[in-house]
């Protein structure tokens, strides 16, 4: 297997480009599908302030690594997400990457600073981690770029994230989340702009960048995801792009060409109905946004160790289903 | 497991209706999904001549049976697509079917009629045979119910075929085909009305519908369609489906709701460009129309055995893959 740029010894085989790469062409690879995906898509404007939501996961932090390779002025922002173990060796990484690379990063913890963690979350609202965790993190990512005056939040959503959650958006045929599911969510009244630079890359792409970049990521998928939708909706893409490799790639660049435009009035006509949160300011469509409510219900919970709570096992059946839809929605977005 | 009506033993469970049913009521159940799917979709009005297009299988049994059943005035038509023993033991099939049911039957034999069969024509044409064989299919049903003066055509499509239809139109964000999929295609100049019964059943209740109604089915897939991407999309909705029973369904049912109207404007664009076949006078975009195409790049060649030709084996794979999306779209017209 030689490398399609320069004949040398091979790394890695993409079967959707039809291309294989030594190291040093597939990083360069992987710096030109980010620039192209953020100029395609006017993501990141020259001198603009970004907050890179990270988790420590392999996306974020090849995210982090390439749009300051790409010279943009780049900040981090981590959540401590109090699921175990998991999330301490989650947040170990991202603070390692960060010392390493000299690169600013805020910290928040759940329980230090809200009183809950997403175990206790789950386990208090009856429904699958992922609905409340999602929602906490957008919450958080939010008012912190907000407040800290960024212009922009980038997060770590690759192709194979966006294919899935357009799956579980398209399985449901949810019209508002599909017209909402694109590479560049405008600015609007009390949420920032929010961009996703990685959405040209695979998630086996983004490991094997982190991997050929010496970067120290936490491999394990979180324990209390294990079984969800988004994760089946995206084997049974896996499946489908084996045998068919661009499946994926056609699947969500036609949507955004060909259909996203088609689901833009029910996304208008959602955002009419939203006011500012009583308690803390923030949209939404209720009186108290979901996320203080969520810290109102889980005030006085006692804690729930991860253990006993692992997604989609021991809850009841329509309140998961319900859950999960949110989930395969939303997840990911400090990944 | 007891039937959810009469607490009897049951025969079979459906998941996704959360219901298990004796012989009886589940037999009463198809009776009433069909008869639901009719009256929901305004499929046929009383008195209407209805042609059923019937290849041997499960569905289009199932389908003549069912609206016999109901009291709708059925003919049956079959077409010999010379696929091998495939071939022969379905066309037995339907001709054992209606005669012990005294139904009419219309046999076209597409070598003895036309001078071609499908692995000839998917050989000459170098695609897939779904793609040859779902055109031909499409071309001759049109054209019997046409000149035979019926109101209609049924077609056993059932709930896993539209399903896995939907998903391959997704994937693609073919537009057309969006608008297009519906259980009722409205008669147009040179097309006649369409309509797909068993919608609200599942190939697995058409099977478990045609056993205990001593329907005696081709149980064989096509050996051609083999590996083809119909039925790889079937696999990748099932894995879904086992785990969360109803998605397909409601893939299905929501679509037609909250989206397929989004996708008229490319269907009502597409019609604009038909014209009549210069030979048959079949409506097409082109001078002369793929069927008649068909025939004449056939006319001279070499009867090609089943055996040397197998979807998606051993055929360039760019033409592979455009043949295998049309089939996707258009496979079993006469399943």
């Amino acid at each position: 297997m030689t490398c399609t740029v320069c004949r040398g010894p091979a790394v890695i085989d993409l079967r959707r480009h039809n291309a294989n790469f030594c190291a040093e062409h597939f990083l360069r690879f992987c710096r030109d599908q980010v620039a192209k995906a953020i100029s395609q898509h006017d993501m990141i404007a020259p001198g603009d302030r970004v907050l890179v939501a990270v988790s420590g996961g392999k996306d974020s932090l090849a995210l982090c690594d390439l749009l300051v390779d790409l010279g943009y002025h780049v900040e981090a922002m981590t959540i401590g997400l109090g699921i175990g173990d998991y999330s301490e060796a989650s947040t170990a990484a991202a603070v390692a990457y960060a010392e390493t690379r000299g690169l600013p990063l805020r910290r928040i913890d759940l329980r230090d600073e809200y009183g809950y963690d997403i175990p206790t979350a789950a386990a208090v609202t009856r429904r699958v981690p992922c609905s409340s965790c999602g929602m906490s993190k957008r919450h958080l990512i939010d008012r912190a770029a907000l407040e800290g005056g960024f212009d922009l939040v980038a997060t770590g959503h690759n192709l194979d994230d966006e294919a899935a959650v357009l799956l579980g958006n398209v399985l449901h045929w949810n019209a508002e989340y599909l017209g909402r599911q694109a590479p560049v969510l405008p600015a609007r009244d009390g949420f920032p702009r929010k961009v996703k630079p990685l959405v040209r890359l695979s998630e086996r792409e983004t490991a094997a960048y982190c991997v050929l970049r010496g970067i120290d990521y936490i491999v394990d998928e979180c324990p209390m995801a294990e079984g969800n939708r988004h994760l089946r909706y995206k084997e049974a893409l896996d499946s489908i792009e084996a045998a068919s490799p661009g499946t994926k790639h056609a699947f969500y660049f036609e949507f955004l060409d060909k259909a996203a435009d088609r689901f833009q009035p029910d996304v208008a006509q959602a955002q009419e109905g939203l006011r500012p949160c009583a308690r803390c300011g923030s949209p939404t469509t209720t009186d108290v946004c979901a996320f203080c409510r969520l810290v109102e219900r889980t005030a006085h919970a006692e804690p729930v160790p991860v253990e006993l709570l692992r997604a989609g096992r021991g809850r009841g059946r329509g309140r998961a289903r319900r859950g999960a839809g949110g989930a395969a929605q939303s997840r990911a977005a400090t990944s």
